[in-house]
């Protein structure tokens, strides 16, 4: 069976295509970000194990899409996307191909947003598992994984010292909290930003200052963006930065950071330290612009520990499993993974922690159960 | 419009039997724990503002239950209960007035646990509104209040510092989290017991350490139980445990401590302070449990503070007013509370603590919707 | 052998006075602020113990002195003061007595500022040994007790939720970062407030936000003192606070807020909740005050845990032996706890906690004298 | 006049020497950790800046020391010392010279131990500053920068997700508890062990688990050590580790760490990612250490942030600046930096990070001052 793969290219990732040419595909991979391609992994795959690969670290948009029409050309019955870039190729320019794919899955945040969108137009072509929505996927994989490694990004390219520096979380969903909470951890001083109310709150409640990204511009010495959405630094933002400031994204795409803005209002620009670029404002302040505003922990730094990587892919690999099996009984819509994977998977990463649990007593079950036992 | 509720009885409920009487409504107001009520909250309700109030701290069992009878004598209409004692009364010895009912709301997770027992089974007489699943019902109060208010309640009992001691927290839902933040933000060292693999998988993540309460019992100083279920300490840990070890529980019944058998083992009871009962085994070790195994937060402190209880009466409020105006499209089922509502409270919530956040852009919430904005 | 001591009268008070009655002494005992003393652990002492005691809860300004002269009546040839006022009445109308005097010991960092602007002064009359500056005392009395118990005080008095709230603290020494430490541990966010730019830094450092009171005025929702000092927060800060803003100090005397100006400047006052004054001002907005600014941890709540208050205690006593065993070697001097005693105290403290730690093997210690082993 | 610098070569130390060399001074550099040397920074030094540099990253015990010899041929007046290794050689091949030094500063706590050992011989054969004991130096540089540096390395070294890992911290001195406290941050569950009963009694109060490295070696994931001692984790841990333990030492010599014992026990061994050797034992389990168990933040990241560095170089600088005008003064001593040069760091930082503090107002300032101000 084909399959068509699109995912960062990297060690975890060659651990998850091996697996499935084990299960019997015929696996085909592209880069799911022109940055985040590790090309010893790309070359090792292609060699030693006989995976097609089209990804080329740094490669531009035009070879992007070029690598992502090759793979869509090996004709897949299944496709794992991390961002929903082939699938949105296949909704367009290969609209013909729709009807020979049994199912795909979506790896992101970002990608479950606009494949929801397409379901809600009537416009879906094939039924979706939303490994992201998967508890083992995110509250791990975007949490503690991109918590852990966005710092680590930021840290790498500019080796700053985060005791005593603002940090400004843009967004308190999963990645956002994950980031802010190492940030704390690491002694920073960390502010968040948020459009929805109820996480604004919780944000508050856990203990971070809150306040609009207008505010938070005048005060922060480190920005990161986590909210999936554009536009969020900006340069109203830029205006009023501190001199020094430095800015990164963690978001799926590099459209968080109105990149454009900053380049058109820059008197000069350097590169200050590898994947460092600097802008010099025109009263002289410098912005610190980390990795071209593409995934800083991808970009700047390994990506995911494969300690984290391995629940996300297990959900990757089970839920293509189940959907081969149960294709007769799915529609064009976009599913959850089924919560037995999702507890199986956290069962088993227990036992490789050699963590052991309590059990419910049949005592214990049976008071769950029941709504006539009082006080 | 008669009305019924079942709380605990302090000065927070007294703020939303008057919003109620304000609204119009006729209410009888009886208590939802023993141990909980604030005599002279009651009386101030009784005198100054003419709510029938049936609860006396420290009432035994029958009492408790002739209280809960005196209530339902008053024909509700409305419901609001906190543990579903009220309405398991109603859907057994009262099931004559399941008609007169339009609906009712619940606050607790054991509560709402109980009447899903209920719908599975058929038997729900009425349509509940489930207060405990607002977002800014749980995570604020469950995790927040809940979390402080434990706390508070075992040094309030015992004076003990917590720095440098192991605190075991039983469950690591909302309030179990929020126990097990609060202890260790005060320098405990937090160990957790859980039966659900996810969430033993995310307090491990989480920085805490994860056994099963045979091996906690052997090093715990304070136990707290939190999980909602029966037995969850029981004999064959006391048998372990060491000399001074206290035990307490934050979870809605007092039968996860099991009590019968730290009695029947002890050689000698005494109380050691208010609220503290010393247990002393055959070996002379001397166990410590904490208001009887009630919920140690109403019962040696002063349970949420009011900052938090807002937020959940505003849920009560704002859904019974709903589930009057909806009443034709309500079925007997366990509903959420409507999402408008829930965000609307955290707004509102946000603008009292004077904090300003974001507000999409048109261009922002277009991108959100799309699936067809790429890399 | 008699022997003063001016203490706060609590149980763990008790226990060392029994103590030092078992070791030989004759005991006299006064408090060491008019509103820590438990009444009925002083009328168990007399009653029970045979120790005189001059001290009752809630004494005014004149009684609380006349005790104080009382316990000097008492002719001692040791004291053991908290704050340095039986010191500071030995030194102006009992100086015939100082020559009596063995020695003494300070319990407080106030105190020992004090006694050592006496030596200074060259007038000193007698030693004294800083039972402050044991690590067993001012890391774990001040730091862990006075944090936990300076908080519990607060929650007690106001039943405040700390989530979301903005806490100043003023002053980063031992007490203060001990407050600030579990203040953030409960989810509030804490604001620093120092003169010692060493002691500033490190709290920035640490992840607070470090800023003048005139600024930290206009933001917080809770302020607590523990500086040492007086007028650490005064008329231009209140000009500026929030509507309900909460004060509280746990320095050692009620002279860090200046409560002659909240008076002066309330156009009306009243008792909000036990221990809590409200201080209407001219434009409507309410100041909260607690215990009248004396010691929130003593006043509101139970002062330090038993369990920390063991080490202070064992320093107390250990250190009055060792002045009377040394009273020949000893000058008009302050002097530290000698470190043997400090690191007894330490090792004796694990044990009963259980906590096993390692040991110098003989060629690690010699490593360490060494000077001439290289890389 | 003439100085040797032994320092490690980074480009914070290229700062430093630009600054000497803007003083006046003739400068040599060697290296003071044979795998901390930038060779770019040292040719630059070289190249750019006339300053003379013996140092090779990598380089072998031979040249290591035949460097240092190269340096003291220089015929220096002052030295700068990081460890003390220069020092050690002017102490025995080089005795002659020791007439010809003013002074010299030490910048480690190793270093610093080993020249107090060497005073209390009676055989320092010139004045010391210990830099090292400046609070602006080990609050800061050994705290918060080796503690973020040091997880920054382990992090590059391994890739490792600290989340949900047991991490085991060897001595809790300044450098241990930077690395403790954010390995915590990091969402490790940290475990300490130590040797000196009140800093073990401090960890344990901080919320770490404290035990022996025996215990520790049987449950912890990854090891740090960081005593100054020698022989710290060695072959009875090595044989009951757990299959993928991972070693690193941020100390100052890589003698913490027994590495003849690990190698001599490895039925086989490889190089399993860039600084991480894999030993495998007899039974099967593989350990890990990281480069070579040299210090982990310079081998495998970049060493603390320039923004620590700072102030750790400005007590040098300033040191031996006080040094010169002080020269006639100055005994052949270990003297700590003067408190001034201390407090003036702070208040210069503050200023650059932006933040305000209070000052003492002369009331303030007045009654700290006094004794006789009572209650």
């Amino acid at each position: 069976m084909a399959a068509t793969k699109r995912l960062h290219v990297t060690t975890e990732t060659a651990g998850l295509m091996r697996a499935l040419k084990a299960g019997g595909a015929d696996v085909v991979l592209c880069a799911s970000n022109p940055l985040s391609t590790q090309d010893d992994v790309a070359a090792a795959l292609v060699e030693e194990f006989d995976v097609s690969v089209f990804a080329i670290k740094g490669e531009d948009h035009d070879t992007y899409y070029s690598h992502i029409e090759a793979a869509v050309d090996h004709k897949p019955h299944l496709t794992m996307d991390d961002g929903a870039d082939v699938i949105g190729v296949l909704h367009s320019a290969r609209r013909e191909q729709l009807g020979d794919i049994i199912a795909g899955t979506e790896e992101t945040t970002t990608g479950v947003i606009r494949l929801k969108a397409l379901e809600a137009e009537g416009k879906l072509g094939f039924p979706i598992i939303a490994v992201n929505e998967a508890l083992t996927k995110h509250m791990f994989d975007n949490r503690y994984g991109t918590g852990q490694s966005t710092i680590d990004g930021i840290i790498r390219a500019t080796n700053v010292l985060l005791a005593g520096k603002k940090f400004v979380v843009a967004g308190y969903g999963w990645v956002g909290r994950g980031v802010a909470s190492r940030a704390r951890g690491l002694g920073a001083q960390v502010i968040i930003t948020e459009v929805d109310p109820l996480r604004a709150l919780e944000a508050s409640m856990d203990g971070f200052d809150v306040m609009t990204m207008q505010q938070a511009a005048e005060v922060g010495d480190i920005f990161c963006t986590a909210t999936g959405d554009k536009s969020v630094i900006t340069r109203e933002h830029y205006d009023v930065m501190k001199d020094g400031a430095i800015l990164s994204n963690t978001g799926h795409f590099n459209v968080e950071i109105d990149i454009p803005a900053l380049k058109s209002l820059a008197t000069d620009t350097r590169t200050a330290r590898e994947f460092v670029e600097e802008f010099t404002q025109p009263d002289g302040r410098r912005l610190y612009l980390i990795a071209d505003g593409r995934l800083v922990n991808l970009a700047a730094a390994e990506g995911h520990p494969a300690l984290v990587m391995d629940m996300s892919f297990a959900n990757q690999a089970l839920s293509v499993e189940y959907a081969v099996q149960h294709a007769g009984e799915l529609d064009r819509k976009v599913y959850p993974v089924p919560a037995e994977i999702d507890k199986e998977i956290a069962r088993l990463k227990l036992a490789t922690m050699g963590v052991d649990i309590d059990v419910l007593t049949e005592e214990q079950a049976r008071y769950l159960a029941s709504w006539d036992e009082g006080t």
